[in-house]
């Protein structure tokens, strides 16, 4: 009989997803909905990058260096010097999208059958790629009474085995927001090289720091051999669509096993690269105004969350989302009932449960993922809509939570 | 120690690429390069499409659906169903380039240690592939006294095992340029359904047909199950750096598994999508125009070489390429020679020597492929140099092959 691979079968629909059905009949039935569910950002593609693309005098749209085009890789490269990242053009491999940065990432730097550690809860899509590497995902818990810090080393020591080859951190952290500190990072790092182990960084939400200037993990003394940076512009320039990442790393074994995966698809998309290389180009001034945006919206989502009863909702240092713990039986009933069965002055809200962000069975239950993406009014309606439904909600539950950590947790032992 | 993974170690160099430094050196030293190593069309890409594209209203070019957006998915349906393809929006998952198509075609019908049988020589980067996802290609040689058809279906039979789950077709061929007559798909496919494999077909060189109508896998009936097409708009409309490609399909399984590798990586190119939109648009003149072009190359490419004493060269039926045999001691080592120790009026010309196109140890050592992707001056001026190069050579030799037959070989029994 012709069957589909098991891998085929094992590869989970996409956690931001799982509720997409019941939005749709909640819209068609009139009712508003509020994405808060995906990181989709809302804020314009720079009208200047978008321009530059558009003008571009391009007569056969060829295929490009496996590496991305020179012209590009160089302004990357720029970018990160003005971060003070110590990369050149040589270091850079251009993917599509972070995506492939990861898939690579994994083929290169694993073996099927081998081991990634990963911090959870964790973007619900590493599973899908370690999948299609072939490869396990080994969680250690991070929890949300620490705000989601680094868990302490001894829990990494502790599932460490001979299969071991990678710890892998998104900084700062989808879904948690949670932004490492030097001292968090310098540990992990510490590990890595005690025990052989690459570290890999996803870096997708670099510019969106709001406490503290960012670390990255290439910028630590010895990043050299071990770091392998995943990088991406669908945030950093509203541009999701353009597919265009990068894989960084100062390793030269590394590089180059990468980039025969990158020789493999020729290369990547050389319309969003012409816009990617005029981004590159934007004063830092561009980052300032989005970042007040994002800044706002999170001081607005965690003063609202943290205002309900029962609501535990640390205070993300990064990125655009919070994860909160809501005092319900099951988050992904919830969000269902939300879609559903609820409305309020005909709106709702759709957020994503946060099993899809866990490994371990059982956790996340009673937590969301919302991405604070939407302008400040639809967002405020979006958070009045979730209190009244706290409210009314049946699973409504009353347990108590450990109060959270409202700074970065010291450094675990 | 810190080790790239053995399957990073595996990835092969692509084949194209082999001699690219020899020709940078003789750049560098002010010979005129004729490329035909590559297949990357010099054909205009449309300037209709990449008007729309340059005009769409973009204000945040965000995620599109996993699938691709539904308004190009319905225009490429309907371009398929305008060349008889019972295909609907619904069967059409949109790709980053053909190569994304191949990689989840092999890791939605394999699982890792599964074999896929290919007809050699075989589109190189085939086995870049097969090593992503862990599968293992098993080949079965065709001959260039066939003019490449298809082999004896007792050949793919001899080579089945428990292990085997797919057969990999490139119709019409890169690299030998061979199409395959509606009697020989009928007996591949009738051999899949015998022994439930899958019968995976690029299409990437579908529109480019000089002697008789192009038949798909998918037009045969009993295709339902078995076939899954992989395609891409790359060469159609000179538009490889657009990565646009598609998987077809219509085994609903096989659908909903790739579909949910598509989704690991959110969506495929956004702007290039929008060019493929107004490419299917585009008036069926338009391949008039192309095909005349390079109908008009490839018979000049075949008449000059096979005028070259010793050279054996198929006429081939499609694509833009051909694979021929030359009067030499190593294909390579020719290769290497024009480009550092030959020129012609201070002009020679990159080609790929056909070892990389086969997995059989040995095999192609005498032949090249030459992609006739130049405009007919260009090419015949590189085939000039490649007459005088040919009489040069020192490593020439003069072995008889079997003269070729010309037209498609009966079908095998």
């Amino acid at each position: 009989m012709l069957k589909v691979s098991q891998r085929g079968q094992d590869m989970p629909v996409s956690p931001f997803r799982k509720l997409a059905p019941y939005a749709e009949a909640a819209r068609k039935q009139g009712k508003i909905v509020y994405p808060l569910n995906i990181g989709q950002p809302d804020i314009e593609t720079p009208p200047a990058a978008m321009a530059a693309m558009r003008n571009a005098d391009v007569r056969v749209l060829g295929y490009s260096h496996g590496a991305g085009t020179e012209s590009y890789r160089r302004k990357l490269a720029a970018y990160y010097q003005r971060a003070n990242l110590p990369v050149t053009l040589e270091d850079i491999i251009v993917t599509t999208g972070g995506s492939e940065a990861i898939l690579f990432a994994l083929l290169t730097c694993l073996n099927p059958g081998d081991e990634v550690i990963i911090p959870e809860p964790f973007y619900g899509t590493y599973t899908a790629f370690a999948i299609a590497a072939g490869v396990t995902i080994v969680p250690v818990t991070a929890h949300i009474e620490d705000g989601f810090a680094l868990p302490p080393l001894a829990d990494f020591e502790r599932v460490i085995t001979p299969r071991t080859r990678a710890v892998l951190i998104c900084n700062p952290s989808n879904p948690t927001g949670y932004v490492y500190s030097r001292a968090e990072l310098e540990s992990i790092l510490g590990l890595c090289q005690k025990h052989h182990l690459y570290l890999l960084s996803d870096e997708a939400y670099r510019e969106f720091c709001y406490d503290a200037p960012y670390v990255s993990a290439l910028q630590l003394p010895g990043a050299e051999q071990n770091v392998v940076i995943v990088d991406t512009i669908s945030k950093r320039y509203s541009a999701c669509g353009a597919r265009i990442g990068a894989l960084v790393t100062l390793n030269k074994q590394v590089y180059i096993a990468a980039f025969r995966f990158a020789q493999m698809r020729v290369s990547p998309p050389g319309l969003g690269m012409l816009l990617a290389e005029a981004a590159a180009e934007l004063p830092e001034s561009y980052f300032d105004e989005s970042k007040a945006e994002y800044l706002a919206r999170r001081d607005l989502t965690v003063a609202r969350l943290q205002a309900m009863p029962g609501v535990v909702c640390p205070r993300p240092g990064g990125a655009f989302y919070v994860l909160a713990h809501l005092p319900v039986d099951d988050s992904e009933t919830f969000g269902q009932w939300l879609l559903e069965s609820f409305s309020y002055e005909n709106q709702t809200l759709m957020l994503s449960p946060a099993n899809g962000f866990y490994q371990t069975p059982g956790l996340g239950k009673q937590e969301v993922r919302l991405a604070y993406v939407l302008n400040q009014t639809d967002l405020a309606a979006a958070l009045t809509c979730l209190e009244h439904a706290l409210l009314e909600y049946p699973g409504r539950t009353e347990t108590q939570l450990p109060a959270v950590v409202e700074t970065a947790a010291p450094l675990p032992a």
